[in-house]
Protein backbone atom coordinates (compact mmCIF):
# COMPACT_ATOMS: atom_id res chain seq x y z
CA UNK A 1 0.00 0.00 0.00
CA UNK A 2 1.48 3.50 -1.15
CA UNK A 3 0.48 4.92 2.23
CA UNK A 4 1.64 2.34 3.99
CA UNK A 5 5.42 2.55 2.32
CA UNK A 6 5.49 6.32 2.31
CA UNK A 7 4.55 6.45 5.72
CA UNK A 8 5.25 3.58 7.94
CA UNK A 9 4.82 5.29 11.20
CA UNK A 10 0.58 6.70 11.10
CA UNK A 11 -1.73 3.95 11.41
CA UNK A 12 -4.96 3.14 8.78
CA UNK A 13 -7.01 5.04 11.56
CA UNK A 14 -4.88 8.04 11.83
CA UNK A 15 -4.99 8.57 8.40
CA UNK A 16 -8.68 8.66 8.09
CA UNK A 17 -9.05 11.02 10.80
CA UNK A 18 -6.71 13.18 9.02
CA UNK A 19 -8.70 13.03 6.13
CA UNK A 20 -11.54 14.31 7.99
CA UNK A 21 -9.11 17.15 9.94
CA UNK A 22 -8.90 18.16 5.85
CA UNK A 23 -12.28 19.94 6.42
CA UNK A 24 -13.11 23.01 8.51
CA UNK A 25 -15.52 26.27 7.92
CA UNK A 26 -12.95 27.49 5.14
CA UNK A 27 -12.69 24.51 3.66
CA UNK A 28 -16.26 22.71 3.76
CA UNK A 29 -15.88 21.30 0.23
CA UNK A 30 -13.01 19.84 -1.39
CA UNK A 31 -11.82 18.17 -4.13
CA UNK A 32 -9.42 14.65 -3.86
CA UNK A 33 -6.65 16.31 -5.01
CA UNK A 34 -7.09 19.32 -1.85
CA UNK A 35 -7.85 15.88 0.22
CA UNK A 36 -4.75 14.90 -0.76
CA UNK A 37 -2.94 17.87 0.07
CA UNK A 38 -4.26 19.20 2.61
CA UNK A 39 -4.13 15.23 4.63
CA UNK A 40 -0.73 15.26 3.42
CA UNK A 41 -1.45 11.53 1.64
CA UNK A 42 -0.66 10.23 -1.73
CA UNK A 43 -3.39 10.87 -4.02
CA UNK A 44 -3.97 6.92 -4.05
CA UNK A 45 -4.21 6.34 -0.25
CA UNK A 46 -6.55 9.57 0.22
CA UNK A 47 -9.06 8.10 -3.09
CA UNK A 48 -9.06 4.63 -1.08
CA UNK A 49 -9.96 5.97 2.20
CA UNK A 50 -12.64 8.76 1.02
CA UNK A 51 -14.05 5.80 -0.94
CA UNK A 52 -14.70 3.75 1.88
CA UNK A 53 -15.74 7.22 3.78
CA UNK A 54 -17.97 8.05 0.89
CA UNK A 55 -19.58 4.47 1.23
CA UNK A 56 -20.14 4.87 4.76
CA UNK A 57 -21.85 8.41 4.11
CA UNK A 58 -19.11 10.25 6.50
CA UNK A 59 -18.45 11.86 3.23
CA UNK A 60 -20.91 12.70 -0.01
CA UNK A 61 -19.75 13.91 -3.59
CA UNK A 62 -21.42 16.57 -5.14
CA UNK A 63 -22.42 16.99 -8.50
CA UNK A 64 -18.68 18.82 -9.17
CA UNK A 65 -17.15 15.94 -7.76
CA UNK A 66 -15.82 17.81 -4.78
CA UNK A 67 -16.35 16.02 -1.47
CA UNK A 68 -18.29 17.41 1.55
CA UNK A 69 -19.22 16.00 4.83
CA UNK A 70 -22.10 13.77 4.60
CA UNK A 71 -25.20 12.54 6.67
CA UNK A 72 -23.45 10.22 9.01
CA UNK A 73 -20.48 12.04 10.22
CA UNK A 74 -23.82 14.99 11.54
CA UNK A 75 -25.77 12.26 12.66
CA UNK A 76 -23.03 10.32 14.55
CA UNK A 77 -21.99 13.72 16.33
CA UNK A 78 -25.04 14.39 17.53
CA UNK A 79 -25.01 11.68 19.79
CA UNK A 80 -22.56 13.34 21.70
CA UNK A 81 -23.42 15.10 25.24
CA UNK A 82 -22.84 18.43 24.45
CA UNK A 83 -25.70 18.13 21.77
CA UNK A 84 -28.12 15.69 23.64
CA UNK A 85 -27.39 16.87 27.65
CA UNK A 86 -26.20 20.02 27.39
CA UNK A 87 -28.19 21.65 24.09
CA UNK A 88 -31.31 19.99 24.47
CA UNK A 89 -32.07 21.42 28.19
CA UNK A 90 -30.54 24.49 27.53
CA UNK A 91 -32.67 24.94 24.46
CA UNK A 92 -36.22 26.29 25.98
CA UNK A 93 -34.37 28.82 28.32
CA UNK A 94 -32.57 29.60 25.38
CA UNK A 95 -35.56 30.21 24.25
CA UNK A 96 -37.07 32.46 26.31
CA UNK A 97 -34.25 34.45 26.05
CA UNK A 98 -34.32 35.14 22.67
CA UNK A 99 -38.33 35.99 22.66
CA UNK A 100 -37.18 38.62 25.71
CA UNK A 101 -34.02 40.15 23.40
CA UNK A 102 -34.59 39.20 20.05
CA UNK A 103 -30.94 39.59 19.68
CA UNK A 104 -28.87 36.64 19.23
CA UNK A 105 -28.10 34.12 21.79
CA UNK A 106 -25.33 31.72 22.50
CA UNK A 107 -24.67 28.80 24.78
CA UNK A 108 -20.61 27.80 24.88
CA UNK A 109 -18.24 25.71 26.20
CA UNK A 110 -14.89 26.21 26.91
CA UNK A 111 -12.62 23.56 24.97
CA UNK A 112 -8.73 24.21 25.94
CA UNK A 113 -8.66 27.87 25.62
CA UNK A 114 -11.52 28.84 22.92
CA UNK A 115 -15.13 29.24 23.57
CA UNK A 116 -16.65 26.99 21.72
CA UNK A 117 -20.45 27.20 20.33
CA UNK A 118 -22.62 25.03 21.04
CA UNK A 119 -25.97 26.52 20.07
CA UNK A 120 -26.83 29.92 18.39
CA UNK A 121 -30.33 31.46 18.23
CA UNK A 122 -30.44 34.48 15.89
CA UNK A 123 -33.60 35.87 13.72
CA UNK A 124 -34.09 38.45 11.27
CA UNK A 125 -33.57 41.64 13.67
CA UNK A 126 -30.31 39.99 15.09
CA UNK A 127 -27.14 41.88 14.20
CA UNK A 128 -24.84 40.11 11.88
CA UNK A 129 -22.40 38.38 13.79
CA UNK A 130 -19.07 36.16 13.34
CA UNK A 131 -20.41 33.06 16.08
CA UNK A 132 -21.64 29.82 14.39
CA UNK A 133 -22.34 26.61 16.25
CA UNK A 134 -19.16 24.66 16.52
CA UNK A 135 -17.45 27.46 15.80
CA UNK A 136 -14.42 28.80 18.10
CA UNK A 137 -13.44 32.22 19.88
CA UNK A 138 -10.98 33.45 22.14
CA UNK A 139 -12.14 33.36 25.38
CA UNK A 140 -11.07 36.97 27.05
CA UNK A 141 -12.76 38.47 23.94
CA UNK A 142 -15.80 37.34 23.82
CA UNK A 143 -18.96 37.36 26.40
CA UNK A 144 -19.23 33.86 27.24
CA UNK A 145 -15.36 33.07 27.23
CA UNK A 146 -15.54 35.65 29.71
CA UNK A 147 -18.05 34.20 31.71
CA UNK A 148 -16.25 30.79 31.56
CA UNK A 149 -12.54 32.15 32.37
CA UNK A 150 -13.64 33.90 35.46
CA UNK A 151 -14.63 30.88 37.19
CA UNK A 152 -11.54 28.66 36.10
CA UNK A 153 -9.33 27.70 38.48
CA UNK A 154 -6.42 30.24 39.37
CA UNK A 155 -3.82 27.30 37.85
CA UNK A 156 -6.00 27.84 34.39
CA UNK A 157 -6.05 31.66 34.56
CA UNK A 158 -2.13 32.23 35.29
CA UNK A 159 -1.42 29.62 32.45
CA UNK A 160 -4.20 31.79 30.03
CA UNK A 161 -2.70 35.06 31.20
CA UNK A 162 0.96 33.89 30.26
CA UNK A 163 1.20 33.41 26.70
CA UNK A 164 0.50 36.54 24.23
CA UNK A 165 -3.69 36.83 23.03
CA UNK A 166 -5.19 37.77 19.84
CA UNK A 167 -6.30 40.92 20.14
CA UNK A 168 -9.40 41.32 17.23
CA UNK A 169 -10.04 45.10 17.75
CA UNK A 170 -8.39 47.68 19.61
CA UNK A 171 -10.85 47.20 22.27
CA UNK A 172 -9.59 43.42 23.15
CA UNK A 173 -8.26 43.61 26.95
CA UNK A 174 -5.40 41.42 26.56
CA UNK A 175 -3.28 43.12 29.13
CA UNK A 176 -3.05 40.58 32.00
CA UNK A 177 -3.55 42.97 35.09
CA UNK A 178 -7.17 44.06 33.10
CA UNK A 179 -7.98 41.13 32.13
CA UNK A 180 -7.69 39.82 35.93
CA UNK A 181 -9.60 43.37 37.21
CA UNK A 182 -12.05 42.48 34.56
CA UNK A 183 -12.81 38.60 35.25
CA UNK A 184 -12.64 39.75 39.16
CA UNK A 185 -15.51 42.05 38.30
CA UNK A 186 -17.51 39.52 36.48
CA UNK A 187 -17.40 36.89 40.00
CA UNK A 188 -18.45 39.67 41.60
CA UNK A 189 -21.41 41.12 39.58
CA UNK A 190 -22.39 37.67 38.20
CA UNK A 191 -21.88 38.25 34.50
CA UNK A 192 -19.57 39.26 31.99
CA UNK A 193 -20.02 42.55 29.44
CA UNK A 194 -17.36 42.92 26.37
CA UNK A 195 -17.64 46.56 24.44
CA UNK A 196 -16.56 45.87 20.93
CA UNK A 197 -14.27 43.41 22.10
CA UNK A 198 -14.64 40.84 19.65
CA UNK A 199 -16.41 42.68 16.81
CA UNK A 200 -16.51 46.56 16.49
CA UNK A 201 -20.03 47.86 17.07
CA UNK A 202 -21.19 44.78 18.90
CA UNK A 203 -21.44 43.84 22.70
CA UNK A 204 -22.32 41.46 24.64
CA UNK A 205 -23.17 40.12 28.06
CA UNK A 206 -23.04 36.71 29.47
CA UNK A 207 -23.31 34.60 32.56
CA UNK A 208 -21.99 31.23 33.51
CA UNK A 209 -23.50 27.70 34.07
CA UNK A 210 -21.86 27.13 37.35
CA UNK A 211 -21.93 22.83 39.07
CA UNK A 212 -22.74 22.25 41.96
CA UNK A 213 -18.99 22.88 42.71
CA UNK A 214 -18.99 25.96 41.60
CA UNK A 215 -17.03 24.99 38.02
CA UNK A 216 -18.25 26.28 35.01
CA UNK A 217 -19.99 24.02 32.74
CA UNK A 218 -21.17 26.36 30.40
CA UNK A 219 -22.18 29.88 29.67
CA UNK A 220 -24.76 31.53 28.32
CA UNK A 221 -25.04 35.29 26.80
CA UNK A 222 -26.87 37.67 23.83
CA UNK A 223 -24.93 39.81 21.58
CA UNK A 224 -26.54 43.16 21.01
CA UNK A 225 -25.58 46.72 18.54
CA UNK A 226 -23.75 48.72 20.89
CA UNK A 227 -25.87 51.63 19.79
CA UNK A 228 -28.90 49.90 20.81
CA UNK A 229 -28.64 48.08 23.95
CA UNK A 230 -27.34 48.82 27.86
CA UNK A 231 -25.55 46.11 28.15
CA UNK A 232 -26.42 46.26 32.27
CA UNK A 233 -30.41 45.57 31.46
CA UNK A 234 -29.43 42.05 29.62
CA UNK A 235 -28.00 40.56 32.80
CA UNK A 236 -30.77 39.93 34.79
CA UNK A 237 -32.75 37.61 32.17
CA UNK A 238 -29.49 36.47 31.22
CA UNK A 239 -28.64 35.42 34.74
CA UNK A 240 -31.62 33.94 35.12
CA UNK A 241 -31.59 31.69 32.33
CA UNK A 242 -27.78 30.31 32.99
CA UNK A 243 -29.64 29.65 36.55
CA UNK A 244 -32.19 27.90 35.48
CA UNK A 245 -30.03 25.97 33.00
CA UNK A 246 -27.82 25.15 35.93
CA UNK A 247 -30.52 23.35 37.89
CA UNK A 248 -31.70 21.64 35.23
CA UNK A 249 -28.98 20.03 34.40
CA UNK A 250 -28.14 19.33 38.34
CA UNK A 251 -31.39 17.47 38.49
CA UNK A 252 -30.57 15.63 34.92
CA UNK A 253 -27.05 14.42 36.65
CA UNK A 254 -29.17 13.38 40.12
CA UNK A 255 -31.42 11.08 38.09
CA UNK B 1 -3.31 -8.13 14.13
CA UNK B 2 -5.89 -10.05 16.11
CA UNK B 3 -8.59 -8.14 13.99
CA UNK B 4 -7.26 -8.12 10.56
CA UNK B 5 -6.70 -12.17 11.29
CA UNK B 6 -9.96 -12.71 12.06
CA UNK B 7 -11.85 -11.02 9.55
CA UNK B 8 -9.75 -10.90 6.48
CA UNK B 9 -12.47 -9.28 4.19
CA UNK B 10 -12.98 -6.21 6.26
CA UNK B 11 -10.71 -2.92 5.65
CA UNK B 12 -8.96 -1.35 8.93
CA UNK B 13 -11.51 1.67 7.69
CA UNK B 14 -14.51 -0.38 8.03
CA UNK B 15 -13.73 -0.93 11.64
CA UNK B 16 -13.29 2.12 12.60
CA UNK B 17 -16.80 3.23 10.98
CA UNK B 18 -18.33 0.16 12.70
CA UNK B 19 -17.31 1.44 16.05
CA UNK B 20 -19.33 4.63 15.25
CA UNK B 21 -22.21 2.87 14.30
CA UNK B 22 -22.22 1.12 17.94
CA UNK B 23 -23.74 4.15 19.34
CA UNK B 24 -27.04 5.54 18.50
CA UNK B 25 -29.55 7.58 20.50
CA UNK B 26 -30.29 4.48 22.26
CA UNK B 27 -27.10 3.43 23.38
CA UNK B 28 -25.16 6.71 23.54
CA UNK B 29 -22.60 5.79 25.82
CA UNK B 30 -20.94 2.15 25.93
CA UNK B 31 -18.33 0.09 27.39
CA UNK B 32 -15.80 -1.40 25.54
CA UNK B 33 -17.35 -4.61 26.48
CA UNK B 34 -20.55 -2.98 24.22
CA UNK B 35 -18.97 -1.38 21.53
CA UNK B 36 -16.72 -4.54 20.87
CA UNK B 37 -20.32 -6.92 21.47
CA UNK B 38 -22.26 -4.19 18.86
CA UNK B 39 -19.58 -3.67 16.26
CA UNK B 40 -18.53 -7.12 16.33
CA UNK B 41 -14.76 -6.51 16.77
CA UNK B 42 -12.69 -8.90 18.98
CA UNK B 43 -12.21 -6.53 22.41
CA UNK B 44 -8.53 -6.13 21.38
CA UNK B 45 -9.06 -4.62 18.19
CA UNK B 46 -11.81 -2.78 19.51
CA UNK B 47 -9.20 -1.43 22.60
CA UNK B 48 -6.95 -0.01 19.62
CA UNK B 49 -9.54 1.74 17.21
CA UNK B 50 -11.18 3.24 20.58
CA UNK B 51 -7.79 4.25 21.88
CA UNK B 52 -7.42 5.99 18.47
CA UNK B 53 -10.89 7.69 18.10
CA UNK B 54 -10.39 8.99 21.96
CA UNK B 55 -6.76 9.98 21.18
CA UNK B 56 -8.37 12.66 18.06
CA UNK B 57 -10.99 13.49 20.04
CA UNK B 58 -14.06 11.42 18.02
CA UNK B 59 -15.02 9.38 21.08
CA UNK B 60 -14.29 10.41 24.83
CA UNK B 61 -13.91 8.72 27.90
CA UNK B 62 -16.36 9.00 31.04
CA UNK B 63 -15.36 9.04 34.45
CA UNK B 64 -16.81 5.19 35.03
CA UNK B 65 -15.29 4.27 31.71
CA UNK B 66 -17.86 4.16 29.54
CA UNK B 67 -17.41 5.76 26.16
CA UNK B 68 -19.63 8.69 24.28
CA UNK B 69 -19.25 10.69 21.26
CA UNK B 70 -16.21 13.57 21.14
CA UNK B 71 -16.25 17.27 20.52
CA UNK B 72 -14.41 16.21 17.23
CA UNK B 73 -16.86 14.27 15.62
CA UNK B 74 -19.80 16.62 16.60
CA UNK B 75 -17.25 19.52 15.23
CA UNK B 76 -16.54 18.11 11.79
CA UNK B 77 -20.58 16.81 11.58
CA UNK B 78 -21.39 20.52 11.67
CA UNK B 79 -19.20 20.96 8.65
CA UNK B 80 -22.07 19.25 6.26
CA UNK B 81 -24.56 21.14 3.86
CA UNK B 82 -27.67 19.89 5.95
CA UNK B 83 -25.80 22.28 9.20
CA UNK B 84 -24.12 24.81 7.18
CA UNK B 85 -26.21 25.40 4.35
CA UNK B 86 -30.12 24.41 5.18
CA UNK B 87 -29.80 25.09 8.98
CA UNK B 88 -28.17 28.07 8.66
CA UNK B 89 -30.60 30.00 5.82
CA UNK B 90 -33.77 28.50 7.54
CA UNK B 91 -33.07 29.51 11.11
CA UNK B 92 -33.87 32.85 11.38
CA UNK B 93 -37.44 32.00 9.10
CA UNK B 94 -37.82 29.19 11.55
CA UNK B 95 -37.51 31.58 14.67
CA UNK B 96 -40.07 33.75 13.37
CA UNK B 97 -42.35 30.86 12.90
CA UNK B 98 -41.78 29.48 16.56
CA UNK B 99 -42.77 33.04 17.56
CA UNK B 100 -45.67 33.30 16.10
CA UNK B 101 -46.75 29.87 17.23
CA UNK B 102 -44.95 29.16 20.55
CA UNK B 103 -44.85 25.58 18.87
CA UNK B 104 -42.37 22.80 18.26
CA UNK B 105 -41.43 23.92 14.92
CA UNK B 106 -39.47 21.23 12.50
CA UNK B 107 -36.55 21.18 9.70
CA UNK B 108 -36.91 17.64 8.37
CA UNK B 109 -35.26 16.36 4.84
CA UNK B 110 -36.20 13.22 3.54
CA UNK B 111 -33.28 10.14 3.88
CA UNK B 112 -33.77 7.00 1.98
CA UNK B 113 -37.10 6.57 3.40
CA UNK B 114 -37.09 8.62 6.50
CA UNK B 115 -37.85 12.25 7.75
CA UNK B 116 -34.84 13.44 9.18
CA UNK B 117 -34.96 16.14 11.35
CA UNK B 118 -32.40 18.93 10.55
CA UNK B 119 -33.80 21.35 13.10
CA UNK B 120 -36.05 21.57 16.07
CA UNK B 121 -37.24 24.70 18.10
CA UNK B 122 -39.27 24.51 21.46
CA UNK B 123 -39.83 26.17 24.40
CA UNK B 124 -41.48 25.46 27.75
CA UNK B 125 -45.26 25.51 26.31
CA UNK B 126 -44.46 23.37 23.36
CA UNK B 127 -46.07 19.85 23.76
CA UNK B 128 -43.62 17.60 24.73
CA UNK B 129 -42.39 15.15 21.25
CA UNK B 130 -40.18 12.55 19.91
CA UNK B 131 -38.63 14.32 17.24
CA UNK B 132 -34.87 15.52 17.63
CA UNK B 133 -32.09 16.86 15.85
CA UNK B 134 -30.17 14.07 13.94
CA UNK B 135 -33.55 11.85 14.39
CA UNK B 136 -35.44 9.86 12.25
CA UNK B 137 -39.06 9.02 12.01
CA UNK B 138 -41.47 7.75 8.94
CA UNK B 139 -42.38 9.63 6.16
CA UNK B 140 -45.94 8.88 6.18
CA UNK B 141 -46.95 9.24 9.63
CA UNK B 142 -45.07 12.96 10.18
CA UNK B 143 -46.29 16.30 8.46
CA UNK B 144 -42.74 16.96 7.12
CA UNK B 145 -42.62 13.92 6.00
CA UNK B 146 -45.67 13.73 4.17
CA UNK B 147 -45.27 17.19 2.85
CA UNK B 148 -41.93 16.15 1.20
CA UNK B 149 -43.47 12.78 -0.11
CA UNK B 150 -45.92 14.18 -1.83
CA UNK B 151 -43.47 15.86 -3.51
CA UNK B 152 -41.21 12.56 -5.04
CA UNK B 153 -41.65 11.02 -8.08
CA UNK B 154 -44.16 8.48 -8.76
CA UNK B 155 -41.40 6.08 -9.07
CA UNK B 156 -40.20 6.92 -5.14
CA UNK B 157 -43.82 7.05 -3.92
CA UNK B 158 -44.90 3.32 -5.81
CA UNK B 159 -41.78 1.88 -4.46
CA UNK B 160 -42.53 3.35 -0.58
CA UNK B 161 -46.50 2.22 -0.42
CA UNK B 162 -45.82 -1.30 -1.44
CA UNK B 163 -43.87 -2.33 0.66
CA UNK B 164 -45.68 -2.67 5.32
CA UNK B 165 -45.82 0.69 6.53
CA UNK B 166 -45.35 1.25 10.13
CA UNK B 167 -48.14 1.76 12.23
CA UNK B 168 -47.51 4.01 15.00
CA UNK B 169 -50.76 4.59 16.07
CA UNK B 170 -54.21 3.45 15.13
CA UNK B 171 -54.69 6.74 12.96
CA UNK B 172 -51.77 6.31 11.17
CA UNK B 173 -52.77 5.89 7.20
CA UNK B 174 -50.90 2.99 5.78
CA UNK B 175 -53.69 1.39 3.25
CA UNK B 176 -52.23 2.53 0.24
CA UNK B 177 -55.35 4.44 -1.70
CA UNK B 178 -55.88 6.35 1.59
CA UNK B 179 -52.50 7.47 1.78
CA UNK B 180 -52.19 8.33 -2.18
CA UNK B 181 -55.23 10.75 -1.70
CA UNK B 182 -53.97 12.29 1.24
CA UNK B 183 -50.67 12.97 -0.61
CA UNK B 184 -52.86 14.30 -3.20
CA UNK B 185 -54.43 16.45 -1.05
CA UNK B 186 -51.23 17.86 0.43
CA UNK B 187 -49.98 18.65 -3.16
CA UNK B 188 -53.27 20.75 -4.55
CA UNK B 189 -53.28 22.48 -0.82
CA UNK B 190 -50.15 23.71 -0.49
CA UNK B 191 -49.56 21.70 2.90
CA UNK B 192 -50.18 18.77 4.51
CA UNK B 193 -51.64 17.70 8.07
CA UNK B 194 -51.27 14.55 10.45
CA UNK B 195 -54.43 13.89 13.01
CA UNK B 196 -52.54 11.67 15.95
CA UNK B 197 -50.76 9.90 13.34
CA UNK B 198 -47.83 9.98 14.74
CA UNK B 199 -47.84 10.66 18.72
CA UNK B 200 -51.85 10.04 19.87
CA UNK B 201 -53.04 13.70 21.27
CA UNK B 202 -50.50 15.72 18.63
CA UNK B 203 -51.35 16.75 15.69
CA UNK B 204 -48.90 18.54 13.34
CA UNK B 205 -48.84 20.84 9.89
CA UNK B 206 -46.09 21.01 7.37
CA UNK B 207 -45.32 22.64 3.96
CA UNK B 208 -42.61 21.70 1.40
CA UNK B 209 -39.64 23.65 0.14
CA UNK B 210 -38.87 22.98 -3.50
CA UNK B 211 -36.64 24.33 -5.58
CA UNK B 212 -36.57 25.48 -9.12
CA UNK B 213 -37.29 22.12 -10.44
CA UNK B 214 -40.37 21.41 -8.15
CA UNK B 215 -38.32 18.89 -6.38
CA UNK B 216 -38.91 18.46 -2.42
CA UNK B 217 -35.36 19.75 -0.65
CA UNK B 218 -36.91 19.86 3.01
CA UNK B 219 -39.90 20.57 4.78
CA UNK B 220 -40.78 22.95 7.79
CA UNK B 221 -43.54 22.17 10.16
CA UNK B 222 -45.09 22.64 13.37
CA UNK B 223 -46.38 19.90 16.03
CA UNK B 224 -48.98 20.72 18.51
CA UNK B 225 -51.29 19.59 21.05
CA UNK B 226 -54.93 18.34 19.02
CA UNK B 227 -57.28 19.99 21.28
CA UNK B 228 -55.38 23.16 21.10
CA UNK B 229 -55.21 24.32 18.04
CA UNK B 230 -57.47 23.89 14.66
CA UNK B 231 -54.30 22.82 12.18
CA UNK B 232 -55.91 25.00 9.06
CA UNK B 233 -54.74 28.04 11.11
CA UNK B 234 -50.83 26.90 11.51
CA UNK B 235 -50.77 26.51 7.83
CA UNK B 236 -50.36 30.50 6.20
CA UNK B 237 -47.07 31.08 8.28
CA UNK B 238 -45.85 27.54 7.90
CA UNK B 239 -46.59 28.12 4.16
CA UNK B 240 -44.69 31.43 3.97
CA UNK B 241 -41.81 30.28 6.05
CA UNK B 242 -41.30 27.33 3.46
CA UNK B 243 -41.86 29.94 0.71
CA UNK B 244 -39.18 32.37 1.95
CA UNK B 245 -36.53 29.46 2.74
CA UNK B 246 -37.13 28.12 -0.55
CA UNK B 247 -36.28 31.60 -2.23
CA UNK B 248 -33.15 31.99 0.17
CA UNK B 249 -31.75 28.84 -0.75
CA UNK B 250 -32.11 29.89 -4.48
CA UNK B 251 -30.12 32.81 -4.20
CA UNK B 252 -27.38 30.97 -2.17
CA UNK B 253 -27.59 28.27 -4.51
CA UNK B 254 -27.23 30.45 -7.75
CA UNK B 255 -24.41 33.43 -6.20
Amino acid sequence: MAGRTSQPGRSVTSRVLTILDAFDINYPRLSLTEISRRSGLPLTTAHRLVNELVAWRGLQRCEDGAYEVGIRLWEVGLLGPLHVRLRETALPFLQSLYEATRENVHLAVRDGEDALYVEKLSGHRSVPITSRIGGRLPLHATGVGKALLAHETPDFLRDYLARPLPRPTCYTIVEPGRLRADLERVVRRGYAVTREEMTLGTCSVAAPILDDDGRPVAAVGAVVHTVRVEPAKLAPPIRLAAEAIAARLRDGSRS
